[in-house]
Parts: C-alpha cells; sequence; structure tokens
C-alpha cells in the first residue's frame, strides 16, 4: 500500500504554500506563482524573509524555487510547521556536484527531523507535479494543464515532463498525472508508480526510466499496476554510450539491456524504445479498448499509404486479412466501382462520398468480428474535409457507446492547415497517429499491451518463492563433481561423469560413444580441452593422455544428442538473480539470442523465454527432426534459478551447453562461480 | 542516354498547352490553371470545344484535365500538332476498370500515330510533373513550388507527391524536381529516374516504387544514378497484405521483399521502410556531406533526450565515442561546471549560454577529426531561443563554407510556437529532424549512403559478364550426376560421388566416414534418405540396402566436414536469375537468415552477401574453430549465378547443404529443376 497521506498531499493538496514566490519577471518563483494561480485550493505566497513556520494555518504541500543554499532551512521550518511533502523544482543539488550534494542531503535530513514530523520531499532539480484534472500545476511547464484524460507518466527525464505539456496543449492528447521527481533524493519513481496504480483517473501510466536503485522492487510494483492499467516504459541507456551517459554521475553499474528487456517483459510491462513511443503508445490505448487479436482492418484513400501501413504492421507482427466474400461484398456496397474491398480497403478518389464511406466503413468493420482493430488513413482530401473527419469521430464515440471491443485508431498525413481538424478528432477521443510509422507501431504496442494483461490474467507471471539450500561450509563449489550434487539438489539435470586422475580410470569409466575432458577450464571448446565421439577404450585412453598433460584430471562422461542450448544464471546489479537462456554452443554469441527473466522464475515465465528465442524453432522441431522435450528445458530453467537464489555464496552459474532431445535436457558442461564474480561472467555473455 | 528532348519537354518546355482549361471553381482544369500561373514561359489554355491543331504555334508539353473519353482525341490532336509530351492528370483510365484500360490503350495509340510524331505519355491518372526551381507546377499540388534544393523524387504513389509539396511549404524541404507518373502507360519510372540521374539541379533522389514491369532494367539504371548521387527507394508490398493490395489489379507475381532487398543493395540504392523515412534521409543530406565514418557527437540540453538518442543511434549501427581527455578538455572551457564533457556533451541547463555555447560546440566537434557527424539536439528552451538557433544556422554555414566534410543535423522537440525558429533553421540548410527516432534513423540513413557510394566507387558492383554454356539436348538436368557435371562445368565444386544400383556397388564405391543417400529426392533430410557417418564397409552396405528399397539408385560420398550454408538460384519473376545464400541445414527456415544478389554477380557482391548473414561470425571463426574459406564459398556462390544465367533452361538450382571448411566450399546435396518450376522453389526459401 502506498502512502496516502503523501500521495494526497501531492496530488490533491487543500491548502500549498509556494516558497520562493517572486514577482521578478523570469524568475522560478513568479512561474510557478502563475502556474499555481488556476489551483482551485488556497495558495499562499512564502517570499524571501518569510518562513513556513509563521503561515498559522496547516499546509499540505510545499512548493520550492528558493535557491539550493536556502532549502535546508526550508526543510526544516515545512518540518516544524507540520508540512506534508515538499516539491523542490530548484538545481543546485547533487546534479550540481559535490557541493551541492551536501546541500541535498543537509536538505533531507533537515527534513526529517529526530523525534519530529517527516516531510517528503519530492525532487530537487525537478520537474514537478501535475495533476491535469484538479487542475495542480505544481511544474515548471507554463501554463494551465489540460485534463480529461486517463494517461499519466513518471519520468526520471524533465524534458518529457515538458514534452507531455505541449502535447496537451498542442494535439489534445489528454493526461491525468505527470510526474518527474528529477534528483529523486526521497520520494522514489516506485512510490509515484505505486500512486498512480491506485489513481481511480490513471487508465494508462507511462513510465520513463533511466536508472534505477531497486530494480526487483520497483518490478515487483509495477507488476502489480500493471494487473490493473497498461504500463508503458522507456528505459533509456540501452546502449554502451547511452549507459555511460546515464550512469556519468553515479558510476554504478548499469545492468544490460538484455536483463531490463526481459524484467520488464516478465512484469507485463510494454517496453518501447524513444520517448515519441511511450506518448505513441499511451495516445493510442486512451479511451480505446486494446486490441484482442492480431487481424488489422485499413480503409485509406491512397492504395500506396495503405500498402506501406500494411508492410509496417507485418513489422509489428499484426495481420491485414483479406476480408471473408460475404463482407467484402458489404463492403463493396458502400464504395465507388472499382474500389478495393478486399483489405486495405481503398475508397480511392471519390471525394464527395468520404463524409459517408468513412464513417460507414469503419462502423461496419468494427462490429464485423472478422479484425481486432481498424486504422482509418485519414490523408490530404479525407483529413481536410471536416465532416469526414467529424463522421470518423461519431463512428468512433458510436462504437465506445455499444460496447465494441475493437480499437478505432487514425493514421493522419495532411497539410498543417487540417490541424485543427486532428485536434478535433483527438479531443474526441480518436488517437491521431501521424504518418505511417507512427500509426503502425502505435497499434503493435497497444496489441503488445493486451498481450502482457492477459499473461498477467493467466497468472504466469505471479512471483514464486524458490526452495532454500545451502552448501556445507566445506564444498568447494569450482570442484565439478561437488557443483554437479548441488545443481542436482536443485533439480538440474547434469550428465553423469567419472573424473579421473589416469588415462586408466578413464577408460574403465567410459561408456560409448564417450567424450573426455578437462577437469575445470573456463571454455572449454577454446581451449581445446574436449574429445567428443570416442567410440573405444583406447580412443578414450589416448584422449584421457593427452588431456591429463595439461590438467590434473579429466571427466569422463557418455556422449549426448541433442540441440545445443546455452543456460546461466547470475547476480544482476539491479535486479539479483537472473536466468540466461539463448543458444548455444558455436552459436551462443553468433546469434544474438538470448533472453532474460528474474528468479526464482514460474514454469510459465520459463517456456515463455524458451518460446521468445530463435532457435526455439529449431527445438520444436521441423524438416525431419524430432522436437525437443521443451518441458524439460523450461524445468531445467525454473531449477537454474533456484539454485542461484539458494546458493548465496555462489556469484553465477554457467551451464553451456544442455543438449536438449527428444527425451530430456541435460547439463553436459557446467561451472559454478564463487561470489565476487559476477561482473566478470555477465561479461562473457 | 536518357531521351533529351522528352526531357526538356517535360521539365524546362517554352511553351505550354492546358487541355481542359476552365474557369469552373473546383474543376481540375481551374487548379491546374492556377498552378500553371508561375510557369514564366507562355500557357495556352485549350477549353471545350477547342483543340491543340488550331494553336498555330509549337507547343513542347500538354498538361490534360479533359474526362478520360476525350483524352484519345487529345492525344490524336497532341501528335498531329507535334507536341513533344504530354502529361495527363485525369483518372478513369486503367486504374477504373475495363472500359478505363481500352480508352487508355486507345488514347496510347493516338499519340503515336504510324507515319507521324509520337508524343510521349505521362500517366494517365498521376499527381504530375514539378520543376520546383523553374517554377512549373503540372501537377495536382495546388500553389507554386518552392525551389533550391537539390531533392527529386519519383513516386508510384500520388499521395506522397502531396506530402512532398506540403514539407516543402511548411518545414522549408528544398526540392528540385518532383514527378508521380500514376499509371504509367508510357513514360516509365527508369526514364524519369535516369533524367534525375542527369539532371544537374538534383543532387539526391527519393523512388517510391510500388511494382515495376522491369525490376533488373530499373537496376542498372539506378545503379547508374547512384554512381553520382544518393538514392533512397521505399519499395512497398514487402509483406503479404501489402503485396496484395500493390498488385490487386495486375494479379501479377510480385518478387519477395529479399530479392528486392538485394537487388537494392547491389545497385548501390538505400532502402528505407516508409515515406516519411525516405524524406527524411533526403533531407539529411540534402547541402550536408555524407557522414564518412560510424562516430557522432551529440550536443544536448536535456542528459535524458542525450541518452535516448546515444541508444537510438546504437540501433542505426552508429557509435557515440568518448572524446580523447584533449578534446574534452576543450569543451569543458566551453561549458558550465559539472556539465558533461564527454559525450554525449551534455550543456545542462545554462540557458544563458546556448546562444554561445551551441554554436561553439557544433564547430569544435565538427572540426576535431573525432566524429564523422555531429547532431545538436534543441530541445525547449534551446530550441525556442532565436539566438541560439540562429548561432548554430550559421556554424553549419561557415562549416560548409569551409569545406569541413562532418554533417551537422539538429534533433529538435519543441512546443509548435518554435515551429518558425525550426523552419528557418531548415531553410538555412540545417536539417532538422523532429524528435529522436527520426533523426537517429535519419543519420544512420546517411552513413548508409555514404556506405554505398564507396562500394560503388570501389566497383564492387559492376556487371560482370557470365560466361554460356548449354547441355546437349540428351542431358537430363534431374539426373544427379549430370547435374554434378553441369555445375562443375561452371565451377561449383561439388562433392565427388559415385551413383550405384546394389548395396555391393556402394560397399565398393566407399571411402570413410561415408555418406549414403537416395539417388533424387527433394529434402533428403526429411525424407530420412540420409545416411551419415558409416564407418566402415558393412555399415555403407547395410545404409544402401535399406534405401534401395525406396530408391532405385544410391549415391556415395566420402562424409566432409564444414558448416553448413544453403546455396540456391532461381529465375525471378522481376529480376531474372538471382542467387541465395543462407544459414543451411536444420538452420535453413529458422534463423530467416538469407541473402540475395541479381546474376551474374561479381566476387565483391558475393563477399558482401556473406558477410551480411548472421552465419558470417560462425563461418568466421572463434571460440576454437577454425575460420571457414570465405572466398572459396563467395566463388562458389558467384559460379552459382553463372550456372543459372547459363543454363536457360534451368529454373533454379539448389545447394543445399554447401559444407564450409578451412580448405573448401563443397556442396554435398544438389539438384537442378528443370524450366517452369521457378515458383515452387522460391517458395521453399
Amino acid at each position: 500500500m502506498s502512502d496516502g497521506r503523501l500521495l494526497e498531499a501531492l496530488f490533491a493538496p487543500k491548502r500549498i504554500a509556494l516558497v520562493g514566490a517572486s514577482d521578478r519577471p523570469g524568475s522560478l518563483g513568479a512561474l510557478l506563482a502563475a502556474n499555481l494561480a488556476s489551483f482551485p485550493g488556497e495558495v499562499l505566497p512564502v517570499r524571501a524573509g518569510e518562513s513556513l513556520r509563521d503561515l498559522g494555518v496547516p499546509v499540505d504541500l510545499a512548493v520550492v524555487a528558493v535557491p539550493a543554499a536556502a532549502a535546508p532551512q526550508v526543510a526544516a521550518d515545512a518540518a516544524a510547521a507540520g508540512v506534508t511533502a515538499m516539491i523542490v523544482l530548484s538545481g543546485g543539488f547533487a546534479e550540481s556536484g559535490p557541493d551541492g550534494a551536501l546541500l541535498q542531503e543537509e536538505m533531507l535530513r533537515a527534513a526529517a527531523p529526530e523525534g519530529g514530523s517527516r516531510v517528503r520531499v519530492v525532487g530537487p532539480n525537478c520537474f514537478g507535479v501535475q495533476n491535469c484534472d484538479l487542475p495542480l500545476n505544481a511544474s515548471i511547464a507554463r501554463g494551465t494543464p489540460v485534463g480529461g484524460g486517463g494517461i499519466s507518466v513518471v519520468s526520471q527525464s524533465g524534458a518529457y515532463g515538458m514534452a507531455v505539456h505541449d502535447l496537451a496543449h498542442e494535439e489534445h492528447v489528454r493526461f491525468a498525472k505527470v510526474c518527474a521527481p528529477g534528483n529523486t533524493s526521497d520520494v522514489s519513481v516506485a512510490e509515484l508508480l505505486e500512486a498512480l496504480g491506485e489513481d481511480p483517473a490513471t487508465t494508462t501510466v507511462c513510465m520513463l526510466l533511466e536508472s534505477v536503485a531497486d530494480g526487483r522492487e520497483l518490478m515487483a510494483t509495477a507488476r502489480a499496476v500493471a494487473a490493473r492499467v497498461p504500463v508503458f516504459v522507456l528505459k533509456t541507456g540501452r546502449s554502451e554510450a547511452g549507459a555511460r551517459a546515464a550512469t556519468s554521475h553515479t558510476a554504478a553499474l548499469a545492468s544490460s539491456a538484455a536483463v531490463w528487456r526481459g524484467a520488464l517483459h516478465q512484469a507485463g510491462l510494454v517496453e518501447v524504445r524513444s520517448g515519441q513511443e511511450l506518448l505513441d503508445a499511451a495516445r493510442a490505448v486512451d479511451g480505446q479498448p486494446l486490441p484482442a487479436g492480431d487481424r488489422v482492418a485499413i480503409i485509406t484513400n491512397s492504395g500506396g499509404t495503405g500498402v506501406e501501413l500494411a508492410d509496417l504492421l507485418a513489422d509489428e507482427g499484426l495481420a491485414v486479412p483479406a476480408l471473408s466474400p460475404a463482407l467484402q461484398e458489404r463492403v463493396r456496397a458502400l464504395l465507388p466501382a472499382y474500389a478495393s474491398p478486399v483489405n486495405p480497403v481503398d475508397v480511392t478518389t471519390a471525394w464527395s462520398l468520404f463524409p459517408t464511406i468513412y464513417p460507414a466503413l469503419v462502423d461496419l468493420l468494427a462490429r464485423s468480428g472478422e479484425v481486432d482493430a481498424v486504422v482509418a488513413v485519414l490523408l490530404q482530401r479525407s483529413a481536410t474535409d471536416p465532416a469526414t473527419v467529424q463522421g470518423v469521430a461519431a463512428a468512433v464515440q458510436a462504437l465506445r457507446a455499444d460496447g465494441v471491443a475493437v480499437p478505432v485508431h487514425v493514421c493522419w498525413v495532411a497539410p498543417r492547415s487540417a490541424d485543427d481538424l486532428a485536434r478535433e478528432l483527438q479531443g474526441a477521443g480518436v488517437p491521431v497517429l501521424p504518418w505511417p510509422p507512427r500509426a503502425a507501431r502505435a497499434l503493435g504496442l497497444a496489441r503488445r499491451a493486451a498481450r502482457a494483461r492477459d499473461r498477467l490474467a493467466r497468472g504466469s507471471a505471479a512471483p514464486r518463492t524458490a526452495p532454500g539450500s545451502t552448501p556445507g561450509p566445506d564444498v568447494d563449489v569450482t570442484d565439478p563433481e561437488a557443483a554437479a550434487r548441488l545443481l542436482r539438489g536443485f533439480g538440474v539435470e547434469v550428465v553423469a561423469s567419472v573424473e579421473c586422475r589416469t588415462a586408466e580410470e578413464a577408460e574403465q569409466a567410459a561408456s560409448f560413444p564417450a567424450v573426455v575432458k578437462v577437469g575445470r577450464a573456463a571454455h572449454r571448446t577454446e581451449l581445446d580441452g574436449v574429445r567428443l565421439g570416442l567410440s573405444d577404450r583406447a580412443e578414450v585412453r589416448a584422449a584421457a593422455a593427452e588431456l591429463l598433460l595439461r590438467s590434473p584430471t579429466v571427466l569422463v562422461s557418455p556422449q549426448l544428442a541433442g540441440v545445443e542450448v546455452a543456460v546461466g544464471a547470475v547476480r544482476d546489479p539491479d535486479f539479483g538473480p537472473v536466468v540466461m537462456v539463448g543458444a548455444g554452443g558455436i552459436w551462443v554469441e553468433t546469434l544474438d539470442d538470448t533472453a532474460f527473466a528474474l528468479a526464482p522464475l514460474g514454469l510459465d515465465d520459463a517456456r515463455e523465454l524458451v518460446a521468445g528465442l530463435r532457435i526455439h524453432a529449431v527445438l520444436a522441431g521441423g524438416r525431419g527432426q524430432e522436437p525437443a522435450d521443451l518441458e524439460a528445458l523450461a524445468r531445467l530453467l525454473v531449477a537454474a534459478g533456484d539454485a542461484l537464489v539458494g546458493l548465496p555464496d555462489v556469484a553465477a552459474l554457467d551451464l553451456n551447453p544442455v543438449l536438449v532431445s527428444a527425451q530430456a535436457a541435460v547439463a553436459v558442461d557446467w561451472k559454478l562461480l564463487p561470489g565476487g564474480s559476477s561482473a566478470r561472467v555477465r561479461d562473457q555473455w
């Protein structure tokens, strides 16, 4: 449960104090005074030389615009006056160097005096907070926010706070709550996210993350929110340069983009690649149902643009199926002769008919049962005609009123002179996405949100508790036989092998075909430390003798068949134990085909991980290959995660290859790394 | 060489006749009369009831706006009057059904009377032609085109003609020539492209293709144009639904998207995914040099947006490297304390310094020699400040004047109130790309254009002539031994094998380890018709005896080692002989890892094909694997193409797998398909 008192103070305060109020044009204090003018409650100015202590009435929220050096005193005054929360918009704190960092710490200490009441702090150095419906504009974006929508935003980048404000004013995209907490000295992203998850006005959440202190906690919160509303996430710092820049101040070790991708997916969130996609996705789902399937109908007055959009929707994994003959007949009845009723439905240049054709087609296709979404391309002549645009808006509103579960989006290509019509359409609740790439991507993201929702509803990402186990203090996890015993204890199937010190022992231990390998090595193939396909005792003896020249022991095991898969588990700096699966053997680095999930993971998580790999098609069989035992592989992934969770002194485990056959998934090479070597292991993946 | 007289008539006529001139508001004739009003030459109206024959002066170009039914008479009049070319903008021709198709044919016949002078026809049902510099607006886009730029467009979609016109007016993107020939009844896309290639005003070409009659001819033309200027291409109909819609009227068999991709790449063109990308790429390279390498510097006033942009540039294969310590020192001298000089260079919120910092950084970084392109993020406060925007424009113009070969692009995120500043910047020749995804993609495409230019300059895509050869009429290409002989004749290395009719023959023929397989079969692995790893005569005999129960012969060959690669060649409906290479064996369908080139192909083409595959990393060695003989594989690809070109009665050849080892690339299974089965073969890939 979130801190209800904090949230009420932030988003629905009764009385606000503006600390640092000023009449000086261009000052932060003057900007905030103007922004708070539309607030329906009371706003008390606290000017230079005045104090929160002297107000004489209780204040829920202090909006602070004083220079950094004055902030600790303001915090102390706020605590003394019983203020619930303060939003510090000023800069000059930790982002500006060591001196600022000291001021930030001092301010936080003053806000939580020993034995006194604590003031929660949003910021400093932040965009601030908006409750667009109230309206409350405690942010640096000039003007009054436009409410009435369900999109809420929590952003670690202030730039997108500004962009959101512009979008609302310029394109009638409607927001509920916007918060960008800047340096996040106290109130965390997870707390704000939790608040939005409980906010009835919020029906869609956008999160823009740069770096977080506790990824695992944030994902747990996000998962709960995603169970109620779609959550779209941009995590920046995916690239090397991006990560370097994102962490330049903190020098924190960043989690890899692949781990983030896995964590977001597992929590039921939808990952996007840019801030624009984030806001487009929200625009697409605000007020429209999520598409329940992959089938899309396109209505267009440009054949070429219809084709282009169909291509781009295919890139999103969506389909533009031919309509049934019966439905084509009904479509044809609305169209001029020789217009195409197949899908894309091309209404051609019958301009005078657009005001009737477009709304009628939107209605017919959305109610047809043959598609899961409708995209109306409004391009030039159709977009510049008020009757057509208004007709589409009315048709969509009728569908929503009737509870038809098929969303309608508009792909817009028109001169700026038609911007007012686009705004009108968007204001009526129809998502207007400019140009085909954004339209296709937004619908693709809406569909991903539906899939994530369905997955959470199945409970497949439900957290589970791993069985605990700790090896005795005398167990050497770098000993291959000891490691195999530990892994088997968690349910990881490991090939039977015998550690031998002489060629004669090896010969005795072998069953054929046999494998002989050096006892302990990082990458055995690289070291040429593996001898495969040994078919008799002489071959085993010769191989063992050779390998024993450079290794004190060899391992002898039966040679198994199957598709090579790599499995690993490691302690991630942000997320703790995570499991990795990917193409194995020589393919591991070649195919860039790996997927991650947080451990402990459920069997459904494990199945999803495998299903998302390129090599899934190989594992699933085809061209005469028998299907591999995917369930056994899923169980092995669960067990690998359990092992890392249950062995706190192990930094990582590496099972490569695991051979997956029609009968089993067996690790034929395995390694446990003692604590402290996480980073090194991760670099190998 | 293009038809100079035609081109002069289309793009630089001295006297124009407007046939179907009208005063009726809203009519096509009235629109064209208004559009032609800015034409600096003579425009003669030909109204209803009048004829081109009666003008009494020579006319270069007839712009035709009459109903389709009247078009054949207009064409006859034009031929009689000696008109060089006509642009038919009216619809109602082949696009509207059989009656219109007849009118179109009739018009074409009338335009080329036997023994008379021929009128070349652009259209019908088209957007038309613009020469923005003249200006000549013989198109349906209202107004006077804005010239002064080097971007020329040839589009099979009229919708993008309109969009181009809007972009020029609304965002100051500058075009040279725009043509959209609609039904392309006579003057072809290739002719128009050739004209643009010879036009000194054209420095960048955008092509939007839906379907073409002769892809091979178009690619030959495009290659010549690309040797002079960057050519960007959108080919729509990549997806199944897109292809269905694009070919709905013609029922033509479409070439696959993968073949198009290979053909475009081989011709030195840059493929884009949408019309917006097409125009963004042109905007990025018009007036700016192409980036000579992958290193990009980012200047930003939003840390978060800098990180986002770095991520998106990485997605494009570009790098945002840390600057050298010496350069960081120089950058730091320009910045406020604690701003980041690393790259992205984050100027923080030092608003008052923006007008000096931004231009100085643009200049410093572009001249540093450490990066190949500079992207300045102008976001909110930096974008809304005229002095900053104008300072950036001046800095870029100074770089261009000094011949500095590093392009500067602007990534723009600002409220609409700053649109005028964006236009000013774009008008000054600085590419303004809104929001990070478009900025990153445009720079990525500019870089691809540079790579294509470099490749053409190396001559690597130079067409070559394949050696000819024809099997005697008695050769059965479905006979494996005959096929092997034919393939070897073209230089394809094929494993030595012996066709045997009895198990005893097979036993005699074997060397070990041996392979025995059924004599003729489509997919031997699927049919379980291959026995691998036979280590002695008894095993060979048993395997042969078993397989001879269901095949009249078996093939016996030595078992080779190597990475499995699939190679094929097929006659494509648009391009003729094409060669395919991809991951082989069980991976062929799994990895979606195939690449195509037109045959005959050069050795450099072949090397590039292989280098672009995912499995290239496997072939190149690593993790203890010896590198495969990539040159032998390239030679085999060239030979496979030569074989299909040289064997006109063969529809396709299939070499799968080819085993590529450190020593050789050898086809161990091979098949020639007799003529007529192209489509079937292609469907298997």
